[in-house]
């Protein structure tokens, strides 16, 4: 069974892939059988992460995106992440013609993903279902997630070429730049440029750009990526066609100075670590819900009898500790 | 020796203070079992987080606070883990002179700890130092942290009383706040209220907590605390005395409903887990660090013949397997 549902994946069905999506999506074992089936396949997707705070045009941008990747003759896969999205909401919400036009193009997969609580397993099950895309012959990946600074394993960090979209407004996102509690981009994108206020905002993130170079010496500044800011309006399809053209030149530098593999190797890294992080996580709270001393312990604690410190040592004892017959 | 910092942290000694969150920054094996000592002593301080995009001046707004409650004659612990504070850096930047008043009162106790890299890290020794500054006596303890919207495990979650920060500006957070991608606080604040855009703002914020409340009862929403909107101008102490009033009241309900003890039980409870998980963590990452056959399967990966779900399972495997000679 398996076999057959890789090797229709492989071949790019659509069905198989949506089936694939949800087995990984509700962790079953089948679903990462059959990554570790394909896998061997992957690493061929050119994968852009969209980030940038809720109603900035994310997902308006992405489907204008789309539509010039798939007249370039290019198959398309779309990951969305983001609670807040209209792909998220079937896009009921927003442009829902624009979106749904995709929806019915066999050239283009999109799928959103739900925030099951913890971020951790979204964030696995999201880095499967980017290699799934990526498998299943999609020649450019885009995933979109809300990201408004810091969070931690972000699936936004696994993506080849990283887009922040930012709007005039987005003062916020601009303070947390410049005090240097987000990273800079690859490419950042202003949207809803016909804001009068655009170029104050373009002018403003130039400075952060500017002074973030007086860390490094000239070599460097002559031999890094200049992170391009690109003025759009998604919903006019204004300024994609440069867009376009910042993200090839970005995939071209990265495999020029062999950035691409460098970025992936490290990327695969956090990966491993992270998968191996949550599954030891879910394993104790798994263990700890069926554990009454657990409820004991946490008793104590909040009557202050044992501090939160000694009472993780102790659950860590005897998770580690073989199930014995008391 | 111990006991003897432990006695002189409960009695209030300052030096003991800053040594003892010294020794749990370091990770320190001494940090720990002074927590454990001093844990009984803990729980009677009034915890305040504040949290809010870079440069809307939490800091300032915490040093007028300061000041209000100093003349009130309360004692005050400020601790900061906001990299971009001035706090943090020493109180060289911005306001120099307003927070150094505070650093010669001996009533004012203010430390801001580093991020140093892992999240899970710093968040686990905040949580300590948070124990200290309350087993020394502090009453009001006022934690400072940077929060564009979605960190995960967060110390300000283990706040009593939590107080958003914003500024004319913030765009990106109101978007947030109404995609529900950002949580509701307690408390919102904004400051540099002289900003003319100020009042728009206040009516966004209002329209985005009357649509939270869509979702409830009636009598539920008759019963619940009403979020406050403050607008501050933290640099001339203007809307100082409102937001310490809200700040009582705040406390004056939780304490009132009984939902101080139940959010602390959830807190502790939380902590445990944290302190598990990053513990668990860090061994494997120790245990990796030495192990030449993590190395060969990252190399795997990397070259795509074994998918990193796989490396992670014999990862763990081999990370609960007791050391073989092998």
């Amino acid at each position: 069974m398996e076999s057959t549902l890789a090797q229709r994946l492989l071949a790019g069905d659509r069905r198989a892939l949506a089936r694939a999506i949800s087995l990984v999506e509700d962790d079953h074992p089948d679903g990462w059988a059959l990554v570790r089936e394909i896998y061997p396949h992957t690493g061929k997707a050119a994968v852009f992460g969209f980030t940038g705070p809720p109603g900035v045009g994310k997902s308006t941008l992405i489907g204008a995106l789309t539509k010039a990747r798939r007249e370039a003759g290019r198959t398309v896969g779309v990951l969305s992440i983001d609670p807040s999205s209209p792909f998220t909401q079937g896009a009921l919400l927003g442009d829902r013609i624009r979106l749904s036009a995709h929806f019915l193009d066999p050239g283009v997969f999109i799928r959103s993903m739900a925030n099951r609580g913890a971020l951790g397993g979204l964030s696995e099950a999201a880095l499967q279902a980017a290699l799934l895309l990526d498998a299943s012959g999609r020649e450019d990946v885009f995933v979109e997630t809300v990201g408004v600074g810091q969070a931690e394993i972000d699936i936004i960090d696994h993506a080849d070429t990283i887009v922040l979209v930012l709007m005039p407004g987005s003062g916020d996102s601009i303070q947390a730049l410049k005090a240097g509690v987000m990273e800079i981009p690859d490419v950042i994108v202003i949207n809803k440029a016909d804001h009068p206020l655009t170029d104050t905002m373009v002018r403003e993130i130039r400075g952060v750009l500017a002074l973030a170079n007086l860390d490094r010496s000239e070599e460097e500044v002559r031999s890094r990526w200049r992170v391009p800011i690109v003025k759009t309006e998604a919903t006019h399809n204004r300024g994609i066609d440069e867009l376009v053209e910042r993200l090839d030149e970005h995939r071209a530098h990265i495999l020029a100075a062999g950035q691409l593999a460098e970025r992936r190797r490290r990327n695969l890294h956090n990966e491993v670590l992270a998968i191996a992080t949550a599954r030891m996580r879910r394993r104790l709270e798994g263990e700890l819900a069926e554990d009454a001393r657990f409820q004991e312990l946490l008793l104590e604690v909040v009557e202050r009898r044992l501090d939160p410190a000694s009472a993780a040592t102790e659950l860590l004892e005897r998770a580690a500790a073989p199930a014995s017959g008391e």
